[in-house]
């Protein structure tokens, strides 16, 4: 694969106090950078991060034409650098793109791309337990237009940021039962760009009532739980793990799925079905509902500590052996290289 | 109000043939900006039309946090610029931003920096019947992290494009049964960049199969009939005109309310209420469907002469005196200032 190169002159990385970022807020040294013209991805490059000149009147400001994707990568105490399934990333962008009608990028860009640019930028993988590199590859539509109407040209772009934890404190979540998130039909499984946007009023309303996630429900009825927009969710009802099933409104998480996996190779009984908000809510009130997680690229596994629905506020138990706890430690353990992955999930950059 | 203005050195109008305009892809020489910072609106400023620089991390990349409004310019036999109800475009955008959480732009912001943009570039504003200036007020969010939540930092803009008519030839439509625009308690109200990608796929599909647009149904049963996503849309049986009425998931349409009060004004007898898809249906077949038309800023009225539902084609009849023709007669005559203007919609640039 021909692949455009040019290096910084001076690294930026002195600058940078890794002991205190805030998330996606500092980016490494480089960018990688392909763009779709005349029905074709372009020869890729990876270049110094620099700002774009993109015109005022390109698709993406004003139809919202772009997906993403979130990764991370992990060094490891042999300066060995580890990527978590990428080839399920790889392909969720192009199901993304297929969906708001983006042409799918290729494989091999995808992955060699991202190769190549991690082994440049490798000294800003940091190792320890509460360090990461978080990726975000995305498309954007670049056609200089203001017709709505599907772009000519797009840019694929894979950026990184050094990170630390996502959420600092307890998350108490609350059960949508006005505002929603997807339509049937619509573009909810897609990591579409619109999805997030919509989603950030009823996240301030919601916050302002001291709740830092929404779980939201399906938009016909509001009777069922479906995800947390930057998460999945995962419910325990007794020893059962419970999740919605992944539809047209619903995401299919790479975090998601893995825990499903590492949750049954541990002999937990995991149940993927419709889940309603009235057997919860019961659950919760016979005791019964030991926990509530979310899970995601950014979080890993979130422990939810409390939840609300319509006004009534429910605290979930802490235990001491709760799942997200092992099921955290046996998912970043895999993915930092700490221990076997029978699953063949984990991938050295190389 | 303090604005920056920087003029341009010398004017491009000259290698513009305006003859020969394809929508939205020619801008005039000169846009407006003005960037939130630290939680305010900064002194707005009119400098040369030209790329923005802006980081890749931008959040409208990711998440889509963006909305815009459509206007249009028209200049009469007095070389007079018109607007058509511009307070109206000025408020819808602030709804669209509320939705999405991000800030109210001022009117007066908004007003005089319009006018002042469309005096400084009114030789771009050709007279005739088939000219108008297409006016694209937009706000995106300019915050360089790539964490989902709202952004601290956004740019709104004016930029405007003369443009000829919207649609060439005729347009036929197909009801939507299987891909939805909006949920309940969604965004679909709002001139949400994200709303118009999600179309674009369902679009495609749509035009494979002879299709110019989609009439978009409701999310959960698809039996009412709600917009076209770039056009309210009405239905004419016998000779009542009927609209659905606007919703969390239907934009409230300029074009379409003034449709509806000139229709009355003109005797038609209007009534607002959910359509659907069976009583279209059964009208078409009795012979009483005799009209279907769009009405958006981009189209005015846009006449259909076809639909598809479920397999099953309809042709609607060729009309002599439509209320299509009359009222679109009727509306371009106010918006160009070839006739009275009762309403007290049209605005002079001065």
């Amino acid at each position: 694969m021909a692949l455009h190169i040019e290096k910084i002159a001076t690294s930026k990385i002195s600058e940078v106090d890794f002991s205190n970022l805030k998330f996606g807020q500092v980016f490494t040294d480089h960018m990688f950078e392909c763009d779709f013209e005349n029905g074709a991805w372009q020869t890729p490059k990876i270049r110094p991060y620099q700002a774009l000149s993109i015109d005022p009147s390109a698709k993406v400001f004003h139809y919202g034409q772009a997906v993403f994707e979130g990764m991370k990568a992990y060094k490891d105490d042999n300066d060995e650098i580890w990527l978590f399934r990428p080839e399920q990333n790889q392909e969720r962008i192009n199901k993304s793109a297929e969906r708001l009608d983006m042409p799918a990028f290729p494989k091999e860009y995808f992955m060699e791309g991202l190769n190549t640019l991690l082994k440049m930028d490798s000294e800003w993988v940091k190792k320890g337990e509460n360090n990461a590199l978080y990726i975000r590859p995305f498309v954007i539509a670049t056609e200089n237009c203001v017709s709505a109407s599907s772009s000519t040209n797009y840019k694929f772009m894979i950026i990184c940021s050094p990170v630390q934890g996502y959420y600092a404190g307890e998350v108490k979540v609350v059960f949508a039962d006005k505002y929603s998130r997807a339509a049937n039909g619509g573009v909810g499984f897609a990591k579409a760009a619109g999805n997030y946007a919509a989603s950030f009023y009823p996240a301030k309303l919601a916050a302002n009532d001291g709740y830092q996630q929404i779980v939201w429900t399906d938009a016909s009825t509001h009777e069922y739980l479906e995800e947390a927009g930057t998460m999945n969710v995962f419910f325990r009802i007794n020893d059962t793990l419970y999740t919605a099933p992944t539809s047209d409104r619903i995401l299919d998480g790479v975090t998601r799925k893995s825990i499903i996996e590492l949750a049954k190779s541990e002999d937990i009984n995991v149940e993927v079905r419709k889940i309603s908000v009235k057997e919860i809510v019961e659950a919760a009130k016979k005791g019964e509902l030991l926990e509530m997680f979310g899970t995601g690229t950014a979080v890993v596994i979130s422990p939810i500590s409390a939840f609300s629905n319509k006004g009534e506020n429910f605290d979930l138990p802490k235990l001491e052996n709760s799942y997200a706890a092992l099921l955290k430690k046996k998912m970043t353990d895999i993915q930092r290289n700490l221990s076997e992955d029978k699953f063949g999930w984990r991938v050295k950059v190389q």
